[in-house]
């Protein structure tokens, strides 16, 4: 068994210890395989195009938490993706603070602020705002209990509907009544065909008027003309967004200009490269004594 | 019994109706006075000059959580502060949220974004980034405690000295050892002459390189210049200010357009109007009783 590694030479240079304490084989780039059946894990962003050289891989690995940038598969290889905590525990430090800096008008101070304009607004109590979750994955749960244990009133939205204690839990077809209730929206969802593009002027619509947005998600899934829209015309009041569309968002786009929006350049989580290394051992380790591989994605459902 | 308000006619509306339905007196602005015997309380930001005119005055109610406005009371008239909870919370939600944008660079990347820069940089995990607080009262240990929940090594500096569960608590001659020890010091103290000017030169020298602040205590403990060098020197990294020296911060003063510093307008928490009625209340009931009066402030100790 050996891991073809195909990524930063920074990333390399964690893996490679850890590796080789572990007895595993790793091949760094195509160019270094010799013999092309050795190869029976792949660490990548995105794939080479042509995996049949490789008549034995197993499994692929995803370098991003998200999976999205993957295409299909062939049939017998299972994808995975790191499940690594402290990715969860950053996304949710960033919606944390995105979702305060909205529920206290931090756009509207910061541009006072370079205005020096020194004028205050009268604060709000954070049981007093409904936080709506999209996504009750991993982080979003995570999200939704450090929330509501800060006193906001919490909801959300998913694909399972399934239930999380001290949030009430909307399912897939009662996304308006979701919405309508949610002061600030917090995307977390993973993309998939049934979320990209959800995020339109009918979804803004659905939102009450001075409702805020947390884009955590992907940036494929926010139309961002309508969210233009919304914020000019004066419904939606704010948003915080981590990822945008596109990536990287161009030098002269409205949104970094705009006095009620924040970006941030997709910089909410980052996976350790030594919490990735030990995460692609244990799917060796799994493969070798055929158990279920960690961080398995289904592709039926892109998660 | 009766309380003389001297206050806004905002604040006068709510408390109306909630002093008429507890069959209490208020008397709006001393021009109302009629019989200066019948006042026993006093709200208000600041007392009238010769309170020597009311003889039955036992307590001056702080319109204010802080006091440090308050000029020494004539002997026998009690000094009481609202204890609204609101407050409390207020001010660890705006600490909370100061806290996390300086630990995950929110000035920085608020300057990036102002030049249109898509550039990510590490993130950090809250449990590597150690959050030092000083002043442990009400509003210190509640943020001590949401903060330490978020996963962050929290430690204290207060004069009491007493323990609080799960965080380092520093006794007041051990303020080098705490600050050594602090990537982020929250300011949460009462102005009392033992604070003013205790943020000097001295005191940010003896923060470790790279150290972040967060200023949410009174703006007189703060040496803007010192601040201001140790930002140009590099030696501190980023700050946010709620409180300011002086206050309101003048239009053209260097904080407004420091690239990594955050002003706020001293918006931190706002004692909700019908919260500080019922305090009123509860006040003029307990002197009635002869019981303790509450958010009774010691002299000696300012707070």
């Amino acid at each position: 068994m050996a891991l073809l590694f195909i990524s930063s030479e920074e990333r390399a240079a964690v893996w490679i210890p850890i590796f080789e304490a572990a007895g595993e084989t790793i091949v760094f780039g195509e160019d270094a395989v010799n013999d092309p059946a050795e190869i029976t894990h792949l660490f990548c962003w995105v794939p080479p195009k042509s995996l049949e050289i490789y008549p034995n891989l197993q499994v692929v690995i995803s370098a991003g938490a998200g999976v999205d940038q993957m295409p299909a598969l062939p049939k017998g290889i299972a994808l995975s993706r790191s499940l690594d905590p402290g990715i969860s525990e950053m996304v949710r430090d960033w919606v944390v603070m995105a979702t305060l800096m909205l529920h206290r008008d931090m756009p509207q101070y910061l541009e006072q602020a370079r205005a020096g304009e020194w004028r205050s607004r009268t604060p709000r109590l954070v049981r007093n705002t409904r936080i709506g979750i999209m996504g009750l994955g991993r982080i979003g749960r995570l999200a939704a209990r450090t929330l509501s244990d800060l006193g906001f009133t919490v909801s959300g939205w998913s694909q399972s509907g399934r239930p999380v204690e001290g949030v009430e839990v909307f399912a897939q077809d009662e996304l308006n009544s979701f919405l309508a209730g949610a002061n600030v929206v917090v995307c977390l969802l993973p993309l998939t065909p049934a979320t990209q593009g959800l995020m339109d002027a009918e979804f803004f619509a659905a939102l009450p008027k001075g409702a805020a947005l947390v884009h955590a998600g992907r940036g494929a899934q926010l139309d961002m003309y309508a969210l233009h829209a919304a914020l000019d015309s004066g419904h939606i009041a704010t948003a915080m967004l981590d990822v945008t569309n596109p990536e990287p968002l161009p030098h002269d786009h409205w949104a970094w200009r705009h006095p009620r929006v924040v970006v941030t350049p997709h910089m909410a989580a980052e996976t350790d490269h030594e919490q990735g290394a030990l995460h692609a051992l244990a799917v060796i380790r799994a493969s070798r004594a055929k158990e279920p591989v960690p961080g398995f994605v289904d592709p039926d459902k892109g998660y």
